[in-house]
């Protein structure tokens, strides 16, 4: 039987957390934005460029991990310890991945989703003026496989 | 030749468009959340259920469209005018569609991209404990497909 | 037929009112905070006290009606022109008024109510010392009568 | 004596907590909200109307918790645990109560009275299409009886 | 004479603008912060290193050129629409200069000033692992002659 | 050699402290505002004045102090334990002292040195109608010395 703990008797609540111990976690989520190769190329080869459109995604990324539990709604508040963002540029896509550190009473995953997606987003907003068609759409850019790699758990 | 007007160079900005005409504006923008069979067999049976993740998805998405130009660095604060969330429920995922109005003087499809964004992960984080396996981890949950499918702009 | 714009076809939305002109509009909201007589006479009497409580309530309330479109998830934001404070002190409570004005496209009464309710919470806040008994407990603080004392709107 | 912590030589501070324990506490505070019949028939009648309208209510109430200390200016943060807000309807108003749990240094009332405030302004939003006369007014609706119904603190 | 618009009858108050014209407007301002010539020196030869502390303090200064009202009390919210952010090193400092650019009803320089404010407080904690001296002090480490350059003003 | 701990190999991060011990930490910062003397003398003879400019001044640094982490990119979070901000007028200008105090992994003089910069800001806001010459720019308001006058920290 599934369970939904922020779910009780037909009401949203956030799960009462106060008597799990304090343990070192970390999670590690990634995604990929794919993009013009016209985009990607001018990224691969600018380095003024490439720095800062993925410095901005690092930024705010980080600053996102931190505002997560005022973004989603049954999130529990979490004393983030250490943030990483890293990047892999493939000739079709820029995969972002966010590491990040806790010692708190509860996972931390929806944190790193949260620092990816903003990653994702932020690169978009960057590039959107190459990105777009001579109508405005957006014919090549979007987000895919945002996912959780990995959760660790220390011993309390 | 690519153009990217957030970065002059070498340094990023926000673009001035104090001389832009205000016009009526919108953008829609969608994803997707895969999700194991029997989650999404939870959440089709169960009303209160279902309700309860939805409406705390589509709340959660229409504060962060509000929320767009503090999340994203270089964004544009706009006059958020209407928001509009939908939901379309598969056998294996579930579709989320956000169209945002505006009357400015900048498109508005990061502030679609980022309610959408926000939706999936509230979501995500609304059955968590139920796509959890044994060992913490999501053999299942991602989100996949988020792209802006219209963009149109009114005359000054 | 009584009528709720906020939802339509059981999802809530943020109404759309990029159509409506931009007029001139203002809305005044007030409400009580009940209080001992003993903390009642020391704001009375002492000066400093009663700048510092009042003063602390005033910002707070001016901020405040400046998020309010991040705290009520269906508000639209306003561009907020001029906000003013006033307090009435009585024998058993001290009454706060809140006037906002905006020139915009929809009422701006949901400001003024936030603006009183956290203008009422932080002289709660501010007092609390005084007003606990020996249990922790509140046995004379209230917050009670919010609500709207007018509201004009000019003509576009 | 009464006594104003916040206030110290004519100046507000925020009283430094860093030598208090950590401590489990738990606090429930409730409020009402008057509506006009109408409305209330409507809520009561209309499944979707009501889930939507409670289920907002709920959303913007755990929000407004998490982010007590950044909207009453001397509040000091505290990890939220847990919160659960439930709503109890009669023929004249609906009743909102929220529980806050944490394991902190300071009492945690403040956060849930915020809860119960921003809960009544959300329901407020929601139905004001259908509370308002046709001059635009609220002959009916205000907010009453806001008050702390207990608060609870374990052993070091 | 001089006149404190923000202040009436003892009463801090947000000055109403609402009947102030739309117009364009521009300002800048600047500061210094005093770094010891090992940071400055190892900031000019290391390419990351300056590319990773100025995007950083820069996009810190974006963010909070737009957060403004909600840090400043009584400040207006603006319609931000352009910024740009400007770094000159020398060897004893390094000057951030920020513009910003709006199209609204009042001055804009309590925002060219807060982000001149976040850029240099960003780059000390950017810096501040190298900053610090044995005892974890700063000896050298200051921020120096914020002040307004220049505040322009379009016809309505 | 100096050492950037937030860059590791041309990658902004946030530092991970979850190892550290949680130890009671406090810091103090300062700065000053030059303010012409007609404003000087209006507030040291103008009660009202004087408290609603200091007092309006001392929330806004209070609550900037729990933002920090918000603010500044790389900052962690922090649970502020206490806060006091402290004034000293002369014909010149103000200082403001801030001190800061919390109980954990990492030192909070970033936190008290943005507790300062709004400070300052927030008098140069509440002033600025005086400051102004015709031209609306100031030729004497400026803000200088802001640096940190000591950082302690206690034993795990």
């Amino acid at each position: 039987m599934v369970e939904f703990t922020h779910i009780e008797e037909g009401h949203v609540r956030m799960v009462d957390v106060t008597g799990k111990p304090d343990v070192s976690r970390s999670a590690t989520a990634e995604g990929k934005i794919y993009l013009s190769s016209e985009t990607l190329a001018a990224i691969r080869d600018g380095t003024g460029l490439k720095g800062n459109v993925l410095a901005t995604a690092e930024v705010a990324a980080i600053l996102a991990v931190k505002e997560t539990s005022a973004i989603i709604p049954m999130c529990h508040p979490l004393p983030i310890g250490g943030v990483s963002v890293g990047f892999i540029e493939t000739d079709e896509y820029i995969n972002v991945t966010v590491t990040v550190k806790t010692y708190g009473k509860t996972g931390i995953e929806m944190e790193a989703l949260t620092g990816v997606s903003v990653a994702l987003l932020t690169i978009w907003d960057m590039v959107k003026s190459a990105e777009k068609d001579e109508g405005g759409q957006y014919p090549t850019t979007r987000i895919e496989g945002i996912r959780v790699l990995s959760k660790e758990k220390g011993t309390a």
